[in-house]
């Protein structure tokens, strides 16, 4: 990607402001319901499991570099998709995610714990 | 959620660190190979398109705050899901974003830019 | 399933003509679009795989009864999706799949014919 | 498709046969696990909820025949990466729908039965 300029994005934040330009600048707000979101973040989390259909588990954890790079990429596609959904419905991702790792704490105490 | 003592999350970074320690304490890394997260995000994702599959793009718009917290929930799944695959890939998710952002701009100019 | 009395299906024309009925009488067929569909279609995708996702291959292909059962009535629910988006779009499923067959012999000759 | 000469496909058991047959000359049986066979479903379950993400409810169902005839295609992957994985499983795909359908008449009464 030697001839793209990427501009560093400093956190889920700025990111979501990035994204709410994009659209807007494209006249796609009004395509960005959440539904429709979460159906195109759902369509991104397939073509991310695509590559992994057919590997053994160890093949999953070696990915050739070509492939990597493919896989950050789709990473990048659901992480996008993901706090345009958020950011429409003005839920923090971080904070909900605090909240749900209170949760999963509580449900599956760490073994010292139980 | 009253009960539950929920943390900050600084960034995705940090959110990083504390999956692989919440995993790690419960003996769940061998089952975290990038093919098994890969489903195991897409399945969060579908529970997050649940809520939506039978909305009008107008409702979808207008959640009610319970339907509104579970969606934050789900949103947080799919964080967790995405950030514990990248960091078993030693992706840095932002970076693959930026990159990502750069094609994107470059795939889909502006209107005062084309 | 002892108590309920399950009528046999002979095809896949009978079911659409069922599935027809049954959304009728409950006055589903407004949320019944096309595209409704396809997301409920591809959230019971997502529960069917559920079932799989931290099993080995192995373990995947010798699932225990009561799993099994469960995975018998997730299939159903995704033929029951798409019995009924195939139905609301016209197109003959199998009719569909005899041209996708000719095109995937075409794509991936068997060995003795390359 | 006037240049691929599609063959007739009576029924889903015919079509588990002639997939059986096609991934066996192909020496993809050791791919087709349920697992994995339960991944490719949901990719091209995503494949077809693509077409549709951005449509609205009216768009959905009034597709250009172009459009058409690819989701018609999708429509057929799906049904053969099911029937695919329901061979694999032993599971009949249409006695299984209708056990569903049955607990579905109990679990949604039509409105003169309430």
């Amino acid at each position: 990607m030697a001839q793209t300029l990427s501009r560093r994005i400093a956190n889920l934040d700025e990111l979501a402001v990035q994204l709410r330009r994009f659209a807007d600048e494209r006249g796609w707000e009004a395509f960005h319901t959440p539904k429709n979101l979460a159906s195109a973040l759902i369509v991104e989390a397939a073509e991310l499991l695509e590559h992994f259909q057919w590997l053994t588990p160890e093949q999953s954890q070696n990915l050739p570099p070509a492939v990597r790079n493919e896989v950050a990429l789709e990473i990048a596609d659901v992480l996008i998709y993901l706090t345009r959904l958020a950011d429409r419905l003005g839920i923090d991702p971080l904070a909900a995610t605090a909240d749900k790792m209170a949760l999963n704490a509580q449900k599956y105490p760490a073994p010292g714990q139980r």
